[in-house]
């Protein structure tokens, strides 16, 4: 599929009310469990979320548009939430998303980018040149891959239930 | 996690919603696509969760507390929708896949299933004996892992926009 403005926008836009519908006031067994050793909770990946909409997305779309080559991406903190969400609910953190992500909507539709300025470009620290055709592309996948993560969280914790079943869901074994 | 007619509930019950907000009017891109030949796409999900509902779950529930061990579980189709959504919108299979959950939720509770009740089994024609607390369990992450697959498919059609992002995204290889 082609990458546009406006299908990158139905997903970021929708994100947030997914994340609530899935989560709000569920048991905290589904929301505070893992997947073991240095992985995320459900609880977890909405503060990720919230340090990616502070720290990355428009940051690095900033950096493009103003400095383009001349300027790295500052390298991005994948386990600041860990103190960052400290003493905050779930919903608190589903609040403070939803929020944010609206802001950052806003700005970036009042860039009114031109498919010129997709094509313009930025170094990442780790993976060099990209552009931020790629950059809002990746935000759109990084928004539909934790919602994977965090079903796929919420199914593990009943995969001891299951009897024999698990057997027949290859993703319990990701 | 232990298993709770409650805590499976909370799932259950907010599937049809979650569906709803990831997946209403959406450009045909993100619904239509799928992962390669013979999977699903999101459209294509949504129909075999409304093929579980009408076939699998409650029928299996019926069967174990009615036969238990002396009637094996009917084999499930898992491609059926593929003829039983045809000519239907998407729209449309949110609303029936909506309307039979809740039919069949409200059938479970009626139930007033005891500890005792879960722990009544039954043969399935491939895994051989699985209790009821197995099935209910299973119906759970059923759910769970579909919503996974959906927004994985989803996020697929964005690879090749990414650069050389994918690298960072072990899911997008699953």
């Amino acid at each position: 599929m082609k990458f546009s403005l406006e299908k990158s926008y139905e997903i970021l836009e929708r994100t947030p009310a997914v994340l609530k519908t899935l989560l709000s006031n569920l048991d905290e067994g589904w929301v505070m469990n893992n997947e073991g050793p240095e992985t995320f909770s459900p609880y977890d990946v909405i503060g990720h979320l919230i340090h990616g909409e502070k720290t990355d997305w428009t940051a690095r779309t900033k950096i493009i548009l103003e400095s383009g080559l001349s300027k790295p991406f500052t390298p991005w903190d994948r386990f600041a939430q860990f103190e960052e969400s400290k003493g905050k609910s779930l919903l608190q953190l589903l609040d403070e998303f939803e929020t944010i992500r609206k802001e950052n909507l806003n700005w970036l539709k009042s860039l009114n980018l031109s498919e010129t300025d997709l094509d313009r470009k930025g170094i990442h620290p780790k993976l060099g040149e990209v552009t931020l055709r790629n950059l809002l592309s990746t935000w759109v996948v990084h928004d539909l891959t934790h919602i994977a993560q965090i079903t796929r969280v919420m199914a593990k914790q009943y995969k001891e239930e299951m009897g024999p079943w698990p057997e027949f869901f290859r993703i319990l074994n990701f």
